[in-house]
Parts: structure tokens; C-alpha cells; sequence
């Protein structure tokens, strides 16, 4: 391989409103030569129809679309741990290979959902390319409106009660119990919510296809509104194929509690 | 009062890069009659830069700036509870006056540091006046890259371990324990850090005037570089007169835990 360092920047993109973008996106996006897209396959039409039209708005020069596939992963392994290893190089490998035709003096994008630290692989991936010391790489993160951030604007709520502590986590991680000594729980990546044993008098906002023309938003207190956004939820997904949704719990005392801010 | 509804737009502006306004933000800036300046008092010099800056940039007609001081704060009550209590219903009395003034097809805007979710007062200020309902308020929140952000994109790190949970908290509620069942935590609003007490072998990520062109960035094992990050704060602080920083502690298996994303 070629010894020039390949330069990428990593931009986050916000979560389905072009208008997400900041400043420093548009200008960073300006001078690609390449954009990189990981594992097309995962891709709904929303979402390409998204990125095209981002790309479309702000690269003020022809660039290249590189479509990278994520390999085959092994559903049922016997050795967990080492198959995922090997999947995890596998996809730093075909990474690699793609960012090694970037030539001396281009740039390289990679578009972000949300904000590129927010549960999202890129940066674990591109830190193994960089760790391998094959390729010469140099990124720059530009940071990106989070879902999160969508969810508390359109409720207009704080994410934290007063002086209080938040806590981000899975759908998987809340199913073994609320996280001790946090105010404020904010639940993505939930394939399946239930909401069972869960304090009814908890306080939830829920919202789902943030920033998209489909939104949908609930808030209540969770015992009176959580058959609602089951039954939402389930038509939402039908209608669209899928689903991206998050919630925040908060105890119910809120905005009643002293100190600042 | 009147009875016309007054329109307010929250907009988050980042942390001090005037490139960190999103599109959204620069669109609901353009037409804006007044901006509405709380606290002025709390204003350090370059924060009041910052904000001019964006305005002059963005706000395409004249407007006018309202600055609304927080009223006089007793700093040691007999009865803490109802004094804190008739400190916030006064202060959202004096922006309940002056949102008054506000015209007919007027819109305000209140421009927030970061992300207006996140450790900010601004809507729960809007929503006590709400509340009272003897203005008729109607308000719309744009969110903002917050601090969190600007770290991890700084550092170029993800926020989480591998399905892991993040907390967001004070340096008040550190000082009280490492939150259970947390791979990440992230501190804020931390005057006075110690780190003593913490497990050494943490991983550190710290930034300071993050975004601005005074950024200071430091990473490493905690035992290792906490010395530094305390020497550089100080300095730092006793330059520029005040000092806004923030950390993300993680456990040291950060990047090679498995699943994903
Ligand atoms: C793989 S994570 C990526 C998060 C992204 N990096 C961010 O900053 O929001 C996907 C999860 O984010 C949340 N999410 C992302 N976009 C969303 C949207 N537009 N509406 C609701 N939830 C969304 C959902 O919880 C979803 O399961
Ligand atoms: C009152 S909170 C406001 C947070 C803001 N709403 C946000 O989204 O970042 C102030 C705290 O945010 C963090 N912070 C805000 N701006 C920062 C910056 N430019 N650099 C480092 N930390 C910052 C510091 O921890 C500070 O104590």
C-alpha cells in the first residue's frame, strides 16, 4: 500500500432532519472526494434517501458513493468471543482496502447517524485500522445532533432533574433493573419494550422517527400511557417495515426538586 | 397583559464554536425580533463574544437584546426549600415581564450554551411561567451540540462501551461513589476535582473550553495523568479567570468487550 496518510472525517448527521447538520458539517462535507458508507445492507430507504440528499446539498464537487458491506456474520458460533473477534477484523480488513484508494491530498467522509460516540461502531473501526499500522490514517470527529437531544427538544424537557444524574442505556441493560441512583433514564436500542416492572408512576417521554416527517410523540405519566405507545409502536413498524425509538423515565418529581441548575 | 400568544424560540449554540449551530439553529435565529438574555451577571466576557458573534451572523434583521438578571439569590437561608422556591417564582416573574413586551407576530429567541437539555435552567423556567398561565407562552426547543459531545468528538472516542451504559453526572454526585452498573460516566459542573478516591486505572478523557481556541485536551490512565490535568486546571483557571472543563471515566476494557454496536 501506498504511504500517504489517508484523511477521513467522521460526520455526524443528526437523526433524519437534514437541517440536523451544524456549521462545521457543511464545511466539512464541502471538499470530499469519497464518501464511505458501512454496511449498505442495513440501510433502509429512508435513510439512503437521507444521506443522498445531505450529499447532494452540501459536496460542492463530484465525489465517489463506496459501499462497503459488513462480511457475513455466524449467527449460532461456538466460541462466541473468538467468532466475533474475527468478524470485528474481518470488517476493519474491508475498511481498510476501501480507505487505501483514497489518493494524496483526498478527503474521505463518513456519514454518521445521530453523533458518532452515541452507540455506533465507526469509531471502534476505524481505531482497529489505526492499531493494525498497515495504513496510515488521520480523523477528525465532527460531532452530530444525538436522538436524545431530538427527544428532549420536541417534549421540550430537561434530560436531568435538578443537580441529578442521567443514565443511557439498552433496552437489554434496563430489563435487569432501574440504574441505581439515577433521576433520568433514557432507554434506546430497545428492540421489544415492555415496560412491565417498571414504577407505573414513573414519567415517560417516548418518541419515535425523531426529526422525520413520521414522528410520533407520547408523554404521560408510564401506567396510563404505555398500552398507547405499545400499540403505536407496533402499527408505526408494520406500516413503515421498521422502527427507531427512544424513551426517557424520570421520577415523577421532575421539576420540583431544589437547587440549580 | 395582552392576550396574544408569545412565541419563543430555546436554541442550543454549542459550546463555543460559532460552527457548532446546526441548521435548524441558523434557520430559527434569521427572524427573530428579540434576544432574550438571562443571567447577564453570569456572563463571562468571551461567553458574551460568542453570543454577539452568532447574532450579528445570524440574525438577519434588527432585533433587540433584553438582558433579564436573575434577581438577588440569599445565600444562607434558615428555610432552604421555600427560599429556593421564591427565588425561581421571582426570576421566572422578571422573564414573564419581559416576554411581555414581545409583539404581536414577534418571535424571542433564548440562546442556550450547549444543549438546552442538559444541565440548563432555561426550560424549566419556560415551563413554570407556563404553568402560572397568565401569559399565554408557546415555545419550541433547537437542540445543541452539548459538552459531552464536544469531548468524545475532541478525543475522537464513543461515549459507551459496547452495549454498555453511560452516566452523565455532577462532580457533587462523583464525589459519592462510582454509579453501579455504569461503564462510562461522564462528570460536569465539577468545581473542584480531586479524582483521589477513584480507581487509577480508570481511563480519563478531560477537555476544558472545549471548542473554543483555548481547548486543552488530556487522555491517559487516570492514576497516571490526573496529576497534569489538576496542574493544567489551575493554571488554565488562574489565566482566564474561570475555567469550564469536563471528564468521561471509563473502565480500561473500553474498546475490547464484545457484541455490538
Ligand atoms: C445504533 S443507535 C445509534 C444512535 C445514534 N448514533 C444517535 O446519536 O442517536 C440506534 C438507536 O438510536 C435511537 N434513535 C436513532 N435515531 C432515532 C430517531 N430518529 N428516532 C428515535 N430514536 C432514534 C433508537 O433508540 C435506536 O435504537
Ligand atoms: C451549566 S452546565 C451547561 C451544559 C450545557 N448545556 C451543555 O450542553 O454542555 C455547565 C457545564 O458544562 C460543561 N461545559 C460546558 N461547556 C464546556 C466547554 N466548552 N468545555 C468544557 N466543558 C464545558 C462543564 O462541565 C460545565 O461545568
Amino acid at each position: 500500500m501506498s504511504e500517504h496518510v489517508r484523511t477521513l472525517r467522521v460526520v455526524g448527521i443528526g437523526t433524519g432532519d437534514p437541517e440536523h447538520l451544524t456549521l462545521q458539517a457543511v464545511r466539512a462535507l464541502s471538499d470530499v472526494a469519497a464518501v464511505f458508507v458501512l454496511d449498505k445492507r442495513a440501510e433502509t430507504a429512508d435513510l439512503v434517501a437521507i444521506r443522498k440528499r445531505i450529499c447532494a446539498a452540501h459536496i460542492a464537487r463530484p465525489y465517489r458513493l463506496v459501499s462497503v458491506d459488513d462480511p457475513p456474520r455466524e449467527r449460532n458460533p461456538t466460541d462466541y468471543g473468538a467468532t466475533v473477534e474475527a468478524w470485528h477484523a474481518a470488517r476493519a480488513e474491508r475498511l481498510e482496502a476501501a480507505f487505501a484508494e483514497l489518493g494524496e491530498g483526498e478527503i474521505g467522509a463518513l456519514l454518521v447517524w445521530g453523533d458518532p460516540a452515541l452507540y455506533d461502531s465507526t469509531l471502534r473501526i476505524l481505531e482497529r485500522i489505526a492499531a493494525r499500522g498497515r495504513l496510515p490514517l488521520a480523523y477528525e470527529v465532527i460531532p452530530g445532533i444525538s436522538s436524545v437531544q431530538v427527544l428532549c427538544a420536541r417534549h421540550a424537557v430537561p434530560l436531568n432533574a435538578i443537580g441529578g444524574a442521567i443514565c443511557i442505556t439498552t433496552g437489554r441493560r434496563l430489563a435487569s433493573g432501574w440504574p441505581e441512583g439515577a433521576e433520568s433514564v433514557v432507554v434506546m436500542l430497545d428492540g421489544d419494550p415492555s415496560f412491565a416492572g417498571l414504577d407505573p408512576d414513573l414519567t415517560i417521554h417516548w418518541g419515535a422517527y425523531l426529526g422525520s416527517t413520521d414522528e410520533i410523540l407520547v408523554a404521560g405519566r408510564l401506567g396510563s400511557v404505555a398500552e398507547e405507545i405499545l400499540r403505536l409502536r407496533a402499527e408505526a413498524r408494520a406500516r413503515h417495515g421498521w422502527i427507531m425509538d427512544i424513551y426517557l423515565l424520570s421520577r415523577a418529581s421532575q421539576g420540583s426538586s431544589f437547587g440549580s441548575p
